[in-house]
């Protein structure tokens, strides 16, 4: 069972992340999903195919870190796999935030077969912890999108244990994932990554025209 | 005659829907218009000219299947029967939406004469009803603009007998049409159309330059 | 002297404008001025350097159809003369709006000496009155920019006169002006415009790329 | 010691100013730095590290010219002593603002080693102080970022005393700095600053298209 009190409180911050990612457009029609880590074993998820900028109490439930429903009948999101093992990887986590951007898709598309996406002399680049300058360079993984999400749990995972310090990924197509010790740390991860990747999207739009 | 209550609600729910269409840019200057099933034979649907951000109860009308006014002296968007046809062609359709974007516009202009839009690879494909999975190939038609609505409703409704898993068509240099069994399901293609839309034409923009 | 009912209503309306307009981003940077006719002879007309998303009652002036201030102390805008030649030049004008948007500008730099822009095939053409079809073309005169307003009315004048059916014009590097019936009717047309620029805009940037 | 009710109001109008510029886009994830003189010796300026869309009393504090905290205990930004010099080149500056947006990060790096910015032929640059047509040259310009603020600082104050009409200035891949009289000055510099940018990002991608 779990702290109801703290359960409370970490849908509420899920349920205003929502707000915030629907109205910048990078969490729409019903795509998405977020959590927030309630103790060591649970999170609290967002039920599946539920509207992100209108979450209400009930489109939150528990499940534990094996992405098993807890206290609840309700089906949380086809990706809860991806946000636990996050949590797994690491106890410092408090959130995990995935979002649908245009940016996001559009540039994990236009990047063809590559695997990654290079950010390099961007100040923002300070928003992501551990990263004092702007002068390193910053390497945000893309994974090719399946819906077999078992795999690419263990896709994502296998990679962050060998790279550790990466601050987030991109799943081709489809989307971001980003996480922080708190909601308001990944939020401002969110916000840091659609900054540099609308960045490298105008960037790319100007190529050779200078 | 028409169930008060019923129209009441349906009412409701487009006024409410232009609120959101007109704020996210989709139907500027009167453009679009709204529609919502009340029974079998009738619908709730735009008068002709209103400035869809701020619909007051009396900017709603009902008409029924053949498109006349009932109980009623307004008359009702010159597209009235675009929205008919759909609701005959499917009794399980609550809702039909026609907007404006800059995305269709520019996207079904720039398109030539090729007839349908191709989306691959996009998770949000998801968004449809019986899509499970990105990798399918969705076709979205695209019909030339004429303002012979009366032909334009046939031509529609051949296409969409043959090809009935269709979520939504675009009329080159004027808009989208979407439907759905309910307006929330509704709203939800909108997004999800406008989204794809956007990737595409900023994928364009990007072509030849990677 | 003029009704000071009649006044405070359209100073009102030229205060909501405002609003509106600076939200969408037409006016920053206390950029723009708007007007609405009290009555044949005199327009409230916004205060020179006001920020136009927060008009306050005394932002907005008298002027007669001379430009002349009318019980006030304040100066109107640089560009009052502009407006006033439009009053005077038809009877049924109810307001006029000068706005300064990205698209306007780039798209008037952009056509370089090209003195028109024009309008094809677009539904939102039928959002100007008199007009009943997309397959017209609509030419918006684009006018060179210059601080000698007296001269840029006597230019812009001439060329309504012969052109009477003109919805709207471009200065270069500076933005639109519009002019309608009603304040409302204006606001269309602004939005109209904006969306007819914004679709043109994109589609240069798509030139050569399909 | 600093007069109370100024230091309030100058703290006020810095949260104010933080929730515009937030809602703009232009301080994404706790980036940007804004500050108000109090009097001719300190500056009310946001503490390091805080959102700026939601700036709360306590994340507001007083330095002097030196960029030494006073009455406080808190850090300031990281970049203070930008805000320091520029108060002390200019008797008459009430307000400093540091904004991050995608267009001055774009365009400043999209100019490669060019060190400044021309703006030329834009009505809106007579948003800027002793500015009264289009038709001069505006040089905004370019800073290489780096980390030591302090090398930043000589070298910001000595280009700004050789030419002291310079209304803003970039960092490469970093930010604009601008600068006025009052707050509302200086808003009015970045939103014509960032219309600016925005119209030449745009003119770039259509290089070469006309």
């Amino acid at each position: 069972m779990v702290d109801l009190a703290i359960y409370a409180v970490k849908a509420q911050e899920v349920i205003e992340a929502g707000q915030f990612l629907f109205a910048e457009g990078w969490s729409p029609a019903t795509s998405s999903n977020y959590s927030a880590r309630i103790d060591h074993n649970h999170l609290a998820i967002t039920v599946s195919g539920k509207h992100k900028g209108r979450l209400k109490p009930n489109d939150i439930m528990v499940v534990d870190l094996q992405g098993q429903p807890v206290q609840s009948k309700l089906k949380s999101s086809a990706e809860t796999l991806l946000h636990c093992v996050l949590y797994d990887w690491r106890d410092d986590l408090g959130a995990v935030l995935h979002t649908h951007s245009v940016a996001a898709t559009v540039l994990s598309r236009a990047l063809g077969r590559v695997d990654h996406l290079i950010l390099q002399d961007y100040e923002l680049q300070k928003a992501f912890p551990g990263i004092e300058t702007h002068e390193g360079v910053l390497r945000i993984p893309i994974f090719e999108n399946t819906q077999d999400i078992e795999a690419l749990s263990l896709e994502t995972t296998a990679y962050l244990k060998q790279y550790p310090m990466t601050p987030a990924y991109l799943i081709r197509g489809h989307g971001l994932y980003t996480w922080g010790a708190t909601m308001a740390d990944t939020l401002r991860h969110i916000e840091a990554m659609e900054f540099l990747m609308a960045c490298e999207l105008k960037s790319l739009t100007l190529r050779c025209k200078i």
